[in-house]
C-alpha cells in the first residue's frame, strides 16, 4: 500500500514539498485554507501566486478539508507560517485518534511571538501526547523555486528519535533531493529561525552597496551570535556548522529568492518597513523573529550585537548607517566566545 | 617611534595589507621579487597587474632588497604563495639576529606540496627558534579588491600565544578593518587552505548552471568534511564556524573576485585545466591544495567525498557531471559525522 502524506499549507514551500513527494510516488493530500487554490491545483496543476509558471504533478491533490487531508495519513507535515502553527495544530489535534499515530513533521522557520517557543515546542504543547510520533523538523538551504526546477538540494531531518528522522529521510530522498538526519532538534530550530534576522541585515548591506567581504563578515559574526544563543538554549554548537545553520544562512543571505533578504535590501535602499511588508505579499518570518530574538537575548543575557542592531532598525527607527558604525567601533574581541568548550573524545573504532 | 612592518610579497593581498598598514600610520616596507614593481609602487603609487586602477598611499615604500625590508622590522608578514614560503623564509632566516625578535606573521592559504605541511609549520621548520615571536596567521573573508575600496572586512589573527595575536590585531584595526583573535592556529590554517578546493567546486557548479540550493549544499557538506579532516589533525571544531572557516568559505565560494571560484567556473563551462590556469595569470592555490588534501585524506583515512570528487576532475580527467551524480547516489547519512564525539563543557565564569 502506498503511504499517504498530508502536507498542511500550500504556500511556495508546502506546494513544492507536496509536489516532490508526489513525484516520489507517494499519495499526497495538500491542505490549503484558501478554497480558491483547490481547483487551481487539482484542475490547472498550478499555484500561480506562490510559484508562477511552475507546472505541478497531475497526481498532486489539494483539499480545503483538513479532516480529509489528515485521514489515514502516516505523516502530517506542517508548512504554515510559524505564527499559524498553533491554530492549525489545535485543529489537527481534534482529528487524531489512538490508532493512527502519524509522524508529525514541520518545515516552519521561526519562533512564536509572545511565547518565544520553537515550533516543535508549540506542536508538543498542542498535540495529544501518545497520539503521534516525532516531531521531526525539516530544514536546510532550500529555496522553493530552486527545488521546483530540480536544483540539487540538501536538508536536515531532525528528531530526538533518530529512527523517526530516518523514516522521513527515506520518503523525501531522490536524485536531486538529499536529506541528512540529525538528533539536535533545538539547534536545528534555532538555526532555521535566527538566520532570517541576519538575512535582513545581509539584504540591507546589499541595498547600501557594501561588498562581499562585509556580507561574509555579517554572516560569520551573525552565526557566532546565533550559536551563542543556541548553546544557551541547549543546542549542540556543532549543529550550527550544518545544513540548518551555515547552509541555510548562506542561501538566505545570498539569494534574491529570499524574502528576508529582499525585505532587508528594500530597507537598505531607503524604504520604510510598512511599505516593504506591503509590497512583499508573503510572510517575512525574520521581521517577527527579530522581536522574539531581542526578548530572548535580554532574558538570557546573551550578547547579540548584530541581531540587536537589526531589531533597532526594524522596531526603533535607528538609521542603518549609524548601527553599522556602532558595530565597527566596538573594541577588539576574541573570536570563539560561545560560553562553552568542546572536548574531543575519539570515537571507538 | 613608529613601528616598522615588513610585508613580503606584492601581489594583490600583500599590497593591500601594506597599504592599509601605511594608512594606519605605520612605517611599511613592501618587499617584491619583481624589481619592476618597485618604481611603479614608489613613484606612480600603483600596482596595475594585481590591483588595476587602485591608487596606493604615497607613503607606501616598496623594495626588492629583502635585507633592507626586514631590517629593524618589529613584524614580518609573509604574503607570498604557499609554495614560495619555504624559499623566502630561508632567505629571511639568514637575516635574523638575536636582538630583533620580530613577530612573524603570514597570510598564505594553502598546504605545502610534497610535505603536506601547514604554512606555520614550514615557517617553524625554517626560521631559527628563539629569534622570532609567533607565528601569527592572518586569515578570513577578505578579497583584496574589496579591502582596497574600504569595504568593511573582518579577519582572524591566530597564534598559540594570544598576546602576540593581540599585538597584530591592534596594528591592523581601523574603522573598516576588524580583527578577532584566536588561539587555534591549526584550525585557522586548515580552514583557509581547504576552502579553496571547495571554491573550485562552487565555481564549477555555477559554470554548469546549478542554483543557490546546490551551491549552499556543496559549501555546507564541504565544510563538514573540512571539519572532519581538521579535527583529525588536531583543530578545535568550533574554529570552522568562524571567520577562517565559514566566513572565508562563503566569500571564496560566492564572489567573482575569487581566483579559485573563477577557475572552477571555467572548468564547469568546459575549459580544460591547463587552459584555465594559463588564462588566470595568478596562482590558484586550490589546485595544488586539492592534491595535498587528497594525499592527506588517504593518509588519515578521512572520508572527503567532495574534495575527492574535485581532485578526480582536476587530476584524473573525470567528467564533472559524473562525479556529481555519484555524490548524489550515496546512501543517506547522518549530518554530524566528524569521526569524534564532542562533549559540550560550560566555560567557567
Amino acid at each position: 500500500m502506498t503511504e499517504k502524506i498530508a502536507v498542511l499549507g500550500a504556500g511556495s514551500w508546502g506546494t513544492v514539498l507536496a509536489n516532490l513527494l508526489t513525484e516520489n510516488q507517494l499519495e499526497v493530500a495538500l491542505w490549503t485554507h484558501k478554497p480558491a487554490q483547490v481547483p487551481e491545483i487539482n484542475e490547472q496543476h498550478t499555484n500561480q501566486h506562490y510559484l508562477p509558471d511552475f507546472k505541478l504533478h497531475e497526481a498532486l491533490h489539494a483539499t480545503a478539508d483538513l479532516a480529509a487531508a489528515v485521514k489515514d495519513a502516516t505523516v502530517i507535515l506542517f508548512v504554515v507560517p510559524t505564527n499559524a502553527i498553533r491554530s492549525v495544530a489545535t485543529q489537527v489535534s481534534a482529528l487524531l485518534d489512538e490508532t493512527q499515530r502519524p509522524i508529525i513533521a514541520h518545515a516552519a522557520k521561526g519562533l512564536e511571538l509572545g511565547t518565544k517557543l520553537r515550533v516543535s515546542q508549540v506542536l508538543e504543547a498542542v498535540l495529544p501526547a501518545g497520539r503521534y510520533q516525532g516531531p521531526v523538523v525539516i530544514s536546510g538551504p532550500s529555496h522553493a523555486e530552486d527545488v521546483a526546477t530540480r536544483d540539487i538540494t540538501t536538508l536536515t531531518a531532525a528528531a530526538a528519535d533518530e529512527a523517526v528522522a530516518k523514516k522521513v529521510q527515506q520518503l523525501f530522498m531522490n536524485d536531486y533531493f538529499r536529506l541528512y538526519t540529525n538528533t539536535d532538534v533545538i539547534g536545528v530550530e534555532y538555526g532555521a529561525a535566527l538566520k532570517n534576522v541576519i538575512a535582513i541585515g545581509a539584504g540591507a548591506l546589499h541595498g547600501l552597496g557594501y561588498g562581499d567581504n562585509t556580507k561574509a563578515a555579517l554572516m560569520t559574526r551573525g552565526l557566532a551570535e546565533i550559536t551563542r544563543l543556541g548553546v544557551k538554549m541547549g543546542a549542540n554548537p556543532m549543529t550550527f556548522i550544518g545544513l540548518s545553520g551555515v547552509g541555510d544562512l548562506i542561501v538566505t543571505c545570498t539569494s534574491v529568492h529570499s524574502r528576508n533578504w529582499r525585505a532587508g535590501n528594500a530597507l537598505g535602499q531607503g524604504q520604510k518597513l510598512p511599505e516593504v511588508l506591503a509590497n512583499m505579499g508573503m510572510v517575512v518570518e525574520g521581521v517577527s523573529t527579530a522581536k522574539v530574538v531581542h526578548e530572548l537575548a535580554e532574558q538570557q543575557q546573551c550578547e547579540m550585537p548584530i541581531s540587536n542592531a537589526i531589531y533597532q532598525v526594524l522596531y526603533q527607527g535607528a538609521p542603518i548607517k549609524t548601527v553599522i558604525t556602532d558595530l565597527m567601533a566596538r573594541e577588539g574581541k576574541a573570536e570563539s566566545d560561545f560560553g562553552v568548550t568542546l572536548q574531543v573524545v575519539p570515537n571507538k573504532v
